[in-house]
């Protein structure tokens, strides 16, 4: 098990998505439930299996498995929602950490956010001017919600 | 991923448990979506994630994978609804099969239920004179089922 502490940010800047070669990934979830959600990812053909509990603040438990590719695929066509599908960019920062830039695509076409993960939930964010608004407690910006209301679909943003 | 095809019966006579021992299961569900059940389970010092889609008739895909034993206890924790408490004792049948016979503790106490794994939903089933009523089509029966609604709490058997 991990802890993950992340904070998620619009972009106000696309500019710096220049150069940068991303990994399409699709997700989906087998489960909504109040406790835990479990996703289901497949990225470069790997699969991954993930269940995170409950958020609270800025940090969730997260329990991350590899499963093969076929599984990865099989799942997906079991997701009781939409299948999220997007590509990742990742943009080194100060201080060893990493942006990872998801571009949506689909249902959620048009939706650019940018993600940190922090060793601590008052660790220092690293400069970057392309930030927009922090959308880290906005409920609407999980992936596990745009897989049932996607970004097309809000009535306000 | 796997093809599980199973059957399910009471027993009406519980004699045939004597001298075997049993394993101590404990296992919960993060998810009881209507097309797929996560189902996390500590079974002997081992933990394992499963998800199991729809039920066919006596079919289901099966996705299993081994996690940390103390990942499992984690995941228990984050199960949003009762964890099943079950001892389960191994029974050799004929043609390499093997009976799985569950014994209920906690609030499903009372309840023993044998299983049975087939190579095909058509296969003849191994002679048990000690089998009660089938049970594989009456969704109480389900762990998943009696994770939220336990034998004890039935009105009606």
């Amino acid at each position: 098990m991990a802890i993950e502490i992340e904070r998620k940010f619009l972009l106000r800047d696309l500019q710096v998505l220049q150069g940068l070669s991303g990994q399409r990934i699709a997700q989906g979830y087998l489960s909504h439930s109040p406790t835990a959600t479990v996703r289901v990812r497949l990225r470069d053909g790997h699969g991954w299996l993930t269940v995170k509990g409950l958020t609270a603040g800025l940090q969730r438990d997260e329990f991350e498995y590899p499963i093969p590719a076929a599984d990865a695929e099989a799942l997906l066509a079991l997701c009781d929602a939409g299948v999220i599908d997007k590509t990742r960019y990742l943009l080194p920062a100060d201080g060893g950490l990493c942006w990872e830039i998801d571009v949506f695509h689909g249902d959620n076409d048009g939706l650019v956010v940018a993600e940190i993960e922090l060793p601590s939930a008052d660790h220092p964010l690293p400069a970057a001017d392309w930030l927009g608004a922090e959308v880290s407690h906005d409920p609407r910006y999980f992936n596990s919600a745009l897989s049932r209301t996607p970004y097309r679909h809000w009535t306000a943003r």
